[in-house]
């Protein structure tokens, strides 16, 4: 059966997934009967797109060579015709599955313009699997029940940890238990900082600045050391595994930007680490939400992840504490778990998983 | 809709099962609309059996008080009439679906009684969730291929380190993934046992006899010490993630009962405890698959798993390398790593997970 797939974005994860979809070609054929074809791919300014599938040769070698879509010979500016239908084309035959895979950047507080366009796409009959974290944050409920009513499905491991399997876990692996709480280690920007300021004894400032050079953060890393990164998984991680519907104005956040070398040091004389820990637990029949840095006892499975690693600790009723971590990141990862998603849309319509 | 159920075996998992479906059935029902209902419960003697539902108080009542199966006013022996028809009951409507949990003990060798009651299980259109290796490891590729043929789901979280989830990462998470290697600690007995040698300094007979103490060894703990146990899980788990066709027989096995406090002293120096290790990796288009005790660093993950823990690594070309632990072990994860394969089970079958 044919997968369509109409990609949001062609920038570092936009341009790995579609490098990603061409290198793993043959193996999804042989392994679950995928033969996939981008449908259209688009970015701020415009689209490219064919009912019939793009070639995905001339995509790859663009990705490869980091060209911009608008050198694609057949790109379309926004403006000459309906911008959802070039984005969200009628691909032809029914016996199809049609997956958008959202990899542009959007507003954080109106997850626009990726909002409109993922409603737009649930309403045809699109599939979503998200790797953006705000239009998620911003309308969960309302996507949410759009994919029941029209059903579609709403996947989003690339918004939750990328390669860290978050969402899965607490979907398919904690079936039938009770999550009692979650701890992760969710955002590498803060991770590397801390780590190079505990293995360094060196100032914040100095931190951030290797993990800049590095790669490690974005030119304006602010989201990602006042918190509210790692709020908006652990937010989406605990609405999914703990059946509430937080907004991220419930959470309470307190950033690393006031972590000085002198408390890392002295954490360190009591044998703990600083960690940036998003956490959310049950408490009077509720679900309280909170992200901050804290110390971290060596003993602890958290305190060997160091770097651009990620973890996550579900504590639940029938399996105890059940800890993971992932030592990749970056846009490998990222495009890794959207197409971990592709596929699993792919195989969950076709029957069983 | 409603979910019928065969349980098979009526020990300590068994019971614990029954415990588990009864305490969890109003949850299970508001989330994700299960109705289950016990078609029948046998034993290695007899059954009980009713098409519309068994009284699941009484079961579970039964399972409180550790009773033998054949004290239930309606249990059957076998002989009376076909025992296949016993344990498989028509269940009564069409709009159902059948799932035989399979918690008895089965011959190591043969697999059998559990092999041929699973085969007639799914000739008849039931679904598997085994908590038992044997029968997997002497036929898998038999089951396998009648499930394909049936239209039914074969799954086994419970014979793959129950609360640890193997399978459901290697399936669900790196979806897309190719696994290159795969380590793991997968068995409690042993663990504990070198846990107990490296902590206290004891020899291997103490540390033994403590863990048969404690509810961590098997009267008779053969196949634990011997590596046995850890083959068949790590041979399961590679032959799922990895795409290969292994047998037992291909996996090389060293176990646990020449190690001396000396061995494990002389490692402590070097910074390093030893682990009861199964490991899978590709090696000139093969895969190779391998039990044995090995010395992890103490910087290592692995390290810290302890006790009647139980840890994986998955090394994959998309998320590098992703590790589980998890602490909890015991009949209570083994219920509930069945539990959450058929309610996976229901939900595939129900559409979309």
């Amino acid at each position: 059966m044919k997968l369509y797939i109409s990609l949001l974005g062609f920038g570092k994860v936009g341009r790995q997934f579609v490098k990603l979809v061409r290198a793993k070609e043959q193996d999804i054929l042989n392994w679950h009967g995928i033969e996939p074809k981008f449908a259209s791919v688009s970015s701020s300014r415009g689209y490219v797109a064919n009912p019939d599938g793009l070639d995905i040769d001339v995509l790859a070698g663009m990705a490869i060579r980091e060209q911009n879509l608008a050198e694609h010979p057949d790109f379309v500016p926004y403006g000459a015709k309906d911008k959802m239908d070039g984005i969200l084309p009628e691909v032809a035959g029914k016996d199809c599955i049609k997956v958008l895979v959202a990899a542009a950047s959007s507003d954080f507080e109106t997850g626009e313009p990726t909002l409109s366009i993922m409603k737009s796409a649930i309403s045809r009959g699109w599939n979503i699997a998200s790797m953006e974290k705000s239009p998620l944050v911003v309308a969960f409920d309302e996507l949410t029940e759009m994919a029941r009513k029209f059903g579609v499905e709403l996947r989003y491991s690339g918004a939750t940890a990328a390669g860290l399997p978050t969402i899965d876990i607490a979907k398919i692996s904690l079936a039938g238990s009770k999550v009692m709480a979650i701890e992760g280690i969710l955002n590498a920007t803060t991770n590397y900082v801390l780590t190079l300021m505990s293995e360094d004894g060196i100032s914040y400032e100095e931190a951030l600045s290797m993990a800049r050079a590095h790669g490690y953060a974005e030119p304006d890393p602010t989201r990602d050391v006042m918190g509210i990164d790692t709020a908006c998984k652990i937010l989406l991680i605990a609405n999914a595994a703990m059946g509430c519907r937080k907004k991220l104005s419930d959470v309470k956040i307190t950033g690393i930007t006031h972590i000085t070398p002198r408390d890392v040091a002295s954490w360190a004389i009591e044998q703990r680490t600083l960690k940036m820990i998003g956490r959310a637990w049950r408490e009077d029949d509720d679900v309280k939400i909170e992200v901050s840095p804290m110390a971290v006892p060596y003993y602890d499975m958290f305190a060997k992840v160091n770097g651009s690693g990620k973890a996550v600790r579900f504590v639940t009723d029938l399996f105890g504490e059940l800890v993971v971590t992932v030592q990749e990141g970056g846009p490998v990862a990222a495009a890794g778990s959207g197409f971990k998603d592709v596929i699993n849309i792919f195989r969950s319509f076709q029957g069983r998983i």
